[in-house]
């Protein structure tokens, strides 16, 4: 649990800039959760949030389910959008250049090997894409095991490297109704309630979404959040699990993305809820049962633009409204310093 | 009126992009009216937006409503947080900082003269304060001219020095209690509907600020926009007013930031229609009465962080979206340069 001890201290400091109290609304917030998060374990409050090397991990990987033609595009488009993250030619690109945020792209397992000479790719693959789970499980218990720690690992080499605020970002057809299929099985949520239109399917296939979801659900009951990912699961939603409980254990931020990012961070705090301490939400996706999601978390997101594309785009737009909080924490003045009396 | 004839093309170029039709929501719309603004005049729609020295000129200026006690502070902390502002210790500067916005604050109108050396100063003083408007009229009607010309032409002198995109922000003790009243005056809302907590006003001090505001109201029975800033406005809004005017007529976009700007940027658009092409809204304030005003102007905000300082903070953090949208419209991938088949 983080230790909240520094907290009337920081919420002081807050108090005593130079503004009525609560006037910067979420940004009041945001500034004490990090600098509660920067305290930890240290004598006195931070006086200075520092955010260093702002890094996302986009994770990719298959879905098996897509043979289902439960999405827009083939699996064949995650490959092409992975070698496009590395030419830099996708959203999440754009918005790191424009935002200074570091990139790293991992294959969790996409359908085939990437060929590149890119320094930006981490190959950790669990597989060919998984199975698809409308008819058996997408992947073996081993599996799940190795990718959190897979998703662990990398998650830890990011922070040793120097990122203090870390954002996971996702690219795999078909990883809405994997998410959906999750959340369906941990809770009491029916497929029609949690089955979305993704990023734009038609009536018909979101039908034939709802029914394959309700598949993979019905193999799920009574089981473990690591059983559900083995039965419906996907690559990188798996990693991106172990990623959320490395940054928990290593007491690091991280700005979640939307609906299946929020879906992996919400089955990272069913395994170990201390990592929720370390989560700050971005933003709420254009996808219906992100809500759902967000409420289990108690979770209050800071944009709500109707993105509906994923990559971590809706993370790394949130970013300047950490670097706005972290510093009016640390450079605004009290009303002592400028003489304001009220 | 904003020529609408390259934005087919326009709208062609976002949707080519390597995502989903629409998938990054209001970003999309941002980045389509922006290119819209820059391709006026020109044979082809723009493929770059470029957003050059972004701006921010604050307006400060003093009331004489605020004898009535209607503020959490005294009119003595305009001047103030004016200090503050060239000092650097505030939150519009902090957001400047972070976000890299050039700052100018104008002074125009508070009790007593800044003293000092800073650059970042501008004066252009229309009087001492307003007089009280609860007992006669803010200013004459000459007043409100020369402080739309003045507004006019620092808005002017701005875009001459290379600034393409602007931000308004206001500081001035007792400014929601004249926006409410000029709102109440050209619409039919009552006073009630219209005040709000402002900064953070006890229920007397409300009780008080609905019954002064309804006093001004009483005197602007079928008057015209000015003849209602004459009556219960104040300097920096009269100058605001100003300032929206020269940049649509200079045909530049403007982010207006919470509810004493867009009530400013609400009577330019009933002097000359044509600016709201140039408005882009950045923020849905804690105010109460801000949604009313964003109501009339057919405006939906990008942020909803519940702010309630003014400054221009909303506008200020605000502007990374606008960069976010001209780096994803100008760099994107599209589907063919990427090679991916959807």
């Amino acid at each position: 649990m983080l230790d909240t001890i520094h907290s009337e201290v920081i919420q002081h400091r807050i108090d005593q800039k130079t503004k009525p109290i609560g006037a910067l609304g979420q940004l009041e917030k945001l500034a004490h959760h990090l600098a509660l998060i920067q305290s930890q374990g240290k004598r006195d409050a931070v006086t200075n949030i520092s955010l260093t090397k702002p890094t996302i991990l986009v994770f990719a990987g298959d879905h098996g389910i897509a043979e289902e033609g439960v999405s827009i595009a083939p699996s064949a488009v995650t490959q092409q959008m992975v070698y496009n993250f590395l030419a830099g030619g996708a959203a999440i690109n754009c918005f790191c250049r424009s935002n200074d945020v570091d990139m790293w792209v991992v294959d969790t397992g996409i359908l085939s090997p990437i060929q590149t000479d890119s320094s930006r790719l981490i190959e950790q693959r669990l597989g060919e894409g998984t199975s698809n789970f409308a008819h058996q499980s997408a992947m073996s218990p081993e599996t799940v095991q190795r990718g959190l720690q897979l998703g662990q690992s990398v998650a830890e080499r990011v922070i040793d490297s120097g990122s203090n605020i870390l954002m996971f970002g996702e690219m795999g057809i078909g990883n809405t109704s994997s998410a959906s299929a999750i959340i369906c099985a941990l809770d009491d949520i029916k497929p029609q309630d949690a089955v979305g239109l993704g990023t734009g399917i038609n009536p018909q296939q979101l039908a034939k979404k709802v029914d394959v979801v309700a598949k993979g659900v019905e193999r799920c009951k009574s089981v473990t959040p690591q059983q559900v990912l083995a039965e419906v699961g996907g690559f990188e939603i798996v990693q991106m699990v172990g990623a959320f409980l490395a940054a928990g254990k290593r007491q690091t931020p991280v700005l979640v993305d939307g609906f299946i990012v929020s879906v992996a961070a919400y089955v990272a705090t069913l395994i170990d809820p201390q990592c929720r301490d370390y989560m700050i939400f971005a933003h709420k996706s254009e996808e219906a049962a992100h809500q759902f999601v967000l409420n289990k978390l108690d979770a209050q997101p800071l944009l709500d633009l109707g993105l509906r594309l994923g990559e971590g785009t809706g993370a790394v737009l949130a970013m300047p409204l950490l670097r706005a909080a972290a510093e009016f924490y640390n450079t605004m003045a009290s009303f002592e310093d400028a003489g304001v009396t009220v």
